[in-house]
């Protein structure tokens, strides 16, 4: 193999398909990425089995071929290289030879037929999407997945429901439900749970812009992301997911409307006492006609808030974990928000006050007082 | 006590003097800091016993009193408040009240009188400098102090010299010196040895301002920087520093001017390869009459590396341990500097190429080639 390629389009590459490295296998070939010349083209690919990342660069092909190289030593390698023109050289004892400017280096690469490819698979349905509205329904929900070690596997995932011409987003860990949706042409309807790690690479990789497209493929087992020249598959994670629907639509008693930054603000600070104890006690909010009381109570001191509100309903008190509280408001972007109540002991739901695009739910903590 | 002050400066206030404030006491009281309300300013003081900064702000004082409050949840609370006027009010449990805007938090102190103030001591020598000079001469010193494991603590700290019209400060771990130096009105020569720590957290208080001014006053066991309304007092640390005026002053049968930046970016390429193994193998320097090869080998693979120099004095080859001459090189702001060599077992000296303001002294590593 033999090819010349830019120094930014290659390190860019790189960076991308490296997220599918795997860096806890004991695979030596799992640590790598395969670099596959063909043509006018220089495809990346990393595979860690469960993800597989692919990019394409443009590149001067002298020498068709492919090798594998150790993804942590080539990219610090085109990190530090300079701004000019990349030749890599592969010899018949896999031997990478890596030239630019006046820098030479020899490394050790593995046969690029060991590399795992990435399956090729049939499409069952398809959606298109925009990659800021899906980066932005990523990062507004991935922090409600429950945990590695949470023993409940489905739910590390997140749910991709679409129905009724939308795609919803959800993420539930045991106390609190995160929901995102955007309109999508669907006329079927499915779901399917795609695990967090992908999600979270995927973010990395997806554009700002709300006018670039991207799209997603299902094939039943997997999940395939296009986006410009890069691909990402994933496997599904497989059982079933929570019954979701019901939660986000329940009956309510009260429903404040109020402004987020100061709500947010004012949880944060009470939360610094609460935080103090070790069993990361409860913070407390009273919902009177024209604010909202929020305190917090710690062997070592208390707090007291006052936010101003708009009630419609019934008054009452209860009490959540304050982090699933700034968890929530801080995935919100509008000025103000809706919280719906039905009674002390009840989830509550954040939600946009005129669409219904994004509804957090959290589960309250009992009040021993 | 009870006292109102902007929340700007006693934020900026706390967050200097916490830099003095163990979080490795098992003495409550240590993890305090102290707010002093007299006249009409309000002092803040954290102590450690070994290092301790004292700051005044404005405040208005409607009873004057003393407090010590833990400094973390001190300084949590105090930077999420809104920047309005802070009411501070002490009762006499020592119970706090710290009031702004709409919240309100009550946290407990202990008593000021249990605080241990800074020692009250007589000025033997002074030299006044500036602020931004030293806190350049710090960070292009400091890593080069010994590691605390290092059994040997004076080499810990970093050594002040005044002497020959100068202030010379040096870092000695054992392997290498680094050398700054500036000009200090001081007729008395005299040398003390600074804690490593005091520098580090003296480093961040100081401003980058060339014209603002510090003053150091020396008085035997310790020693005071005062700045603004800033006063750093640390203790010395007791021992006999490295004798370094003849390692920095050593012959040299070779003098290479060279791009520092080019230089620094080929040692960091070479230093990829030399990294991957666990030896921190060396990278190799071979100097001729118009380039630097540099050259590192380990079982993954090699780098090559060329740099244009310019040489006086005799062609050598020379290995080094390639972080040395990265921190060295990350020091220097200068384009161009210079190198002396005298063999290939011998120390080498990187200086600016005219004065002499800094010197990073580096031993080699020998060659098994």
């Amino acid at each position: 193999m033999l090819t010349i390629c830019n120094r930014t389009d290659l390190l860019k590459g790189v960076n991308t398909v490296s997220k599918a490295v795997s860096n806890k296998t004991t695979s030596p070939i799992l640590e790598c990425i395969l670099l596959d010349a063909e043509g006018a083209t220089l495809t990346l690919l990393g595979n860690d089995l469960e993800l597989g990342i692919e990019t394409k660069i443009e590149a001067v092909v002298k020498k068709e071929g492919c090798i594998a190289v150790n993804a942590r030593i080539f990219s610090e390698i085109i990190r530090r290289l300079p701004d000019e023109d990349i030749k890599i050289e592969v010899d018949d004892t896999y031997t990478i030879t890596i030239e630019c400017a006046r820098s030479k280096f020899n490394i050790a690469g593995q046969s690029g037929d060991d590399f795992p490819r990435l399956p090729q698979m049939q499409t069952k349905q398809q959606i298109i999407l925009s990659q800021g509205t899906f980066k932005d329904m990523i990062h507004n929900t991935i922090f409600s997945t429950a945990p590695e070690d949470s023993g409940r596997p489905i739910l590390t995932g997140e749910l991709m429901d679409i129905r009724d011409g939308y795609l919803y987003l959800v993420a539930v860990d045991g106390y609190r439900i995160s929901m995102r949706r955007t309109q999508v042409n669907c006329s079927e309807e499915f779901k399917v749970t795609v695990p967090g790690k992908a999600l979270n690479e995927i973010h990395k990789i997806l554009e700002n812009e709300e006018d670039s497209l991207m799209t997603v493929n299902f094939t039943g087992k997997h999940v395939i992301f296009q986006m410009n020249d890069t691909t990402v598959l994933t496997r599904l994670l497989e059982g079933e997911f929570l019954q979701y629907e019901r939660n986000l639509n329940m009956e309510y008693k009260s429903k404040v409307t109020i402004n987020k930054k100061e709500l947010l603000d004012s949880v944060d600070r009470a939360a610094l006492i609460s935080r103090e104890n070790k069993n990361s006690s409860p913070i407390r909010l009273q919902i009177e006609k024209d604010k909202m009381i929020i305190t917090s109570n710690a062997e070592n001191g208390s707090a007291y808030e006052e936010v101003a509100l708009g009630l419609e309903g019934e008054e009452l008190a209860i009490a959540f974990n304050p982090r699933y509280y700034m968890d929530a408001l801080k995935a919100i972007e509008e000025e103000t928000i809706s919280i719906l109540f039905s009674s002390s002991l009840s989830p509550c739901i954040i939600q946009d006050p005129d669409a219904e695009d994004y509804k957090y739910f959290i589960l309250p903590i009992r009040l021993h007082s």
